[in-house]
């Protein structure tokens, strides 16, 4: 029989995991600071904790989907906090977005009543998520990572071992440095190609007939066209995100030369006021430094 | 029955270019200033010209693949130079990287006894310089860039119509500016990543599974894997290239942040020796500017 | 008679501050960790007191002046902290570098007990400090920063009221981000002037004779003439002050294009074992990105 | 005696270096395109010229103060062209902005007919021209210069030199490169500080009591203070000094990494409409960055 598995926090991307887990035939008991949000999951099969203490006791493993160390914090240690009965013989899964600092601080606390911390962020979004289609970036004892496969492989396609507790953070930041190098990297191309008199879907079919084409770029098109930037990524939290990949570059010592200025053109988007539509929109910031009658300067005259 | 085509430049791109226009059946002339290296497409069929005026004379169509505008000036208008041949009805292609604002100029000049120009750089390289899938950016009267469509195809798999005669060279620019940023950041990533402890193989691979996956990411592994450099597109012609796109951001007012970071980046590769090897060597201007000792920072301590 | 102070860290700047204060004629008690620092004021007539919180106990007016936030919170917070004794009519000054953020939540901290919170960080060094020359940047309530005047005029020439407390802090940053960028600047342009064939001393005459002249810059030239950087301000400090206040302006809002940029060379310059040189070592990072033979590319041949 | 000196182009500048060298006394005939510029040097004692050649055939000394380049060869090479009458014994000073290639490449030219070139560019603008108070910045043969030091301080206070022809136009391009850098330094700083709730007048007093302090801040405080811009050194000047510096920093080899983030601020004020507004109009660049409720983000509340 498939170990229990206690699941915590109810969100745009902890709901869908969680009913895979479900569809996947794990006995499942959910948390949420909310309760109505696990209404479905509950309709499905969870039960719902009334704490998340309640919830670590009858789990084998205790997966973890919040905002970020705050509200995993109070759901450890805040009252009826799960932290002490996550006990020996227990896993505790952190797939809440946090530093590996934090990550690193909090294996030895978990360690004190016996639990193996794994800290597994996922590469992937709102839709990847509702179709298990995830990627892991798992990191803690590789041999544990190794037997919790079959619970991540419910949740995504893909595990990735990345090293101790803490890397699992630390590769999503690699991978987040190269979003926003590549999506500004692409507004400030066709903000180019736009003032020397280029049509935008010429460049676009351009750039998808060549090797640097990607299907981020592909994604991110369709908001260039429409000059439309619906969130499915809000560039506030890229910002934020481009900030503490800074913060974790000066502690290490990484020269960031794109990426400082890449943080700089999020920040002042979020400052011009579209930090809460999607990272797209850093295109606009381009924009607001070029010149408004382009054709004037365009050297495409017949 | 095709119409006849002179083709200027047997370089590492023009001699396999050359070689699909005889497979494609059309009567071809070829010229080269070291004659040598014309002999294998003499074999397969081509005549060789004494002069780019002999060759201009003999062909309907004339295409120029050289290295940049000091070489196409001298076949056009050097001693022997094709220029005056080029009358009422014939064509200039030009397929060699020069800017817009030469081919803007170049255009009244062929105008003036009667030919007109098409420009059409290309993206891609000797692979597909062979292979006949180059992609074809062709600027100049959009009637007559479809009438040679057949000869476009015999070269590459894809034209792309850009615009009035310059806009070519202006897409070329587009899509190099993507590149160079992209290839940045592809190092600047890896390179904090490595500073943080992760693997590159693990990073490659996580980046392989996600939405900012590339073929160029894909092509440059090996270098960056290897430590080995060998050019497919040399650091200095990158450092070139984005020198020649920030002087056309500053004529068009077009903002370049990253690009300008990038330039100073490249620029300071070329100045360390670098420039002959691949453009991914700039992966050592940032390594240079690291701590040497990168498991003393590394957070990943167990 | 004069208001009893008590003083404490005595370090670099806090011993001649605390000797500066005795010669104005206050009755002063010194703390510091370790008490032997305090022999030579106690000679001079200064009271050793054996806790932070005898210190407060016995003066109207206290100053610290410590190496940052941790060792103020000790001072104030830990075992025999000066916190509890600073009751009703007393002021706390501080002048050791700390965050606006940490200054504002210390204000009402020390209102719970009854005492006024001045910030008071000074723009000055050593020298100044032994001169009595320090610029005292105060923030807190106006008419009690004019009250302590007659304090801070002895230890320094100048006071300048910056707004609530917190704003000292600010105006600091203000000032040093100042530093940061005309000490990277005066280096870019002095290695850009070497490789263009310049001479040091030439280029200095010149600087010195127009409207950029410096204090700054007439201070740090020894150092580029002997490629020597004896630290006065080290270079790892200006990197940690520049990190604060790229952490600020991302909290502002405030564009730094040019001070994130500087970040990035100044942590640089700490990644590759520089940071304890003085902050004019800056100019090791720009030469390591030159080329060494630069009479190569120089184009002052004759 | 004094030797006869001919002096071309009588703008901005032109016309009073040129009456500094009417009151030394030296016999002085001037040449204009437009001639009626001459009439108050006329009134004075200068003989006006018909043509740059018959002031070269006039004087042993020419000097040419003009806009650039074209200017210049026009004068020299143009119709009734100063250039053959520059004959053996001559002397021919530039004293106007063009590069230091461009000054290589006239040197011999020049030395065909006989004539030495000394290449003369200044420091200063309008205000220290009328004051005889330049500072001259002299490349060319060291004992020429010498000889020529009374002319040159007739029109300036100083003369530096700086090396071979060409080292003059370098030397004004390190100082070009500092006056770019230190004005955007100080808008950056400036603006970081309004956001964080400092005074402006509080913080050009902070600046002025400190080592940072200098001229240049002290004339550009008041187009701060009034948000009035009016041009002494226009920004679009500027703009265009900071690209051929990149670009000669980029033919050097010479890492610019702040220059070209200045060069970007630049060249996106003169995108926005503010060229012609002094260079302090810079700072109008990084508030457009900024988010425009200062107070909502601002640290210092109460």
């Amino acid at each position: 029989m498939k170990q229990p598995i206690g699941f915590m926090g109810l969100g745009i991307m902890g709901v869908p995991m969680a009913a895979n887990l479900l569809k996947a035939g794990y006995p499942l008991t959910v948390y949420n600071r909310s309760p109505a949000k696990a209404e479905p999951l509950v309709r499905q099969g969870a039960i719902l904790a009334p704490t998340p203490r309640g919830l670590a006791e009858s789990a084998e493993v205790v997966i973890a989907m919040v905002t970020g160390p705050e509200a995993l914090n109070d759901l450890l240690w805040g009252p009826g906090g799960a932290g002490g009965a996550l006990t020996t013989g227990k896993t505790f899964i952190n797939m809440s977005s946090v530093s590996p600092s934090f990550t690193r601080q909090l294996a030895p606390a978990l360690a004190a009543s016996g639990a193996v911390l794994i800290d597994a962020p996922v590469s992937g979004t709102k839709k990847p998520a509702e179709e298990g289609a995830l990627t892991i970036l798992a990191g803690g004892p590789e041999d544990q990572v190794r037997e919790l496969e079959p619970i991540f492989l419910a949740l995504g396609k893909k595990v990735i071992y990345c090293g101790p507790a803490g890397q699992g953070s630390m590769m999503k930041m690699f991978i987040n440095l190269l979003l926003a190098l590549m999506m500004e990297g692409f507004a400030e191309a066709l903000n180019f190609g736009r003032l020397g008199g280029l049509d935008l879907e010429t460049m676009l079919t351009t750039l998808s007939s060549g090797a640097m084409n990607s299907p981020l770029f592909q994604m991110k098109a369709a908001h260039l066209k429409s000059k439309q930037h619906p969130p499915s990524f809000p560039l506030q939290h890229m910002a934020k995100d481009v900030k503490f990949i800074v913060d974790t570059a000066y502690e290490l010592g990484a020269p960031l030369p794109a990426g400082q200025t890449a943080l700089h053109l999020y920040r002042a988007g979020v400052a011009l006021g579209w930090g809460e539509e999607d990272l797209s929109a850093i295109v606009k910031v381009l924009e607001g430094m070029s010149p408004t009658v382009a054709t004037l300067a365009c050297p495409c005259a017949p």
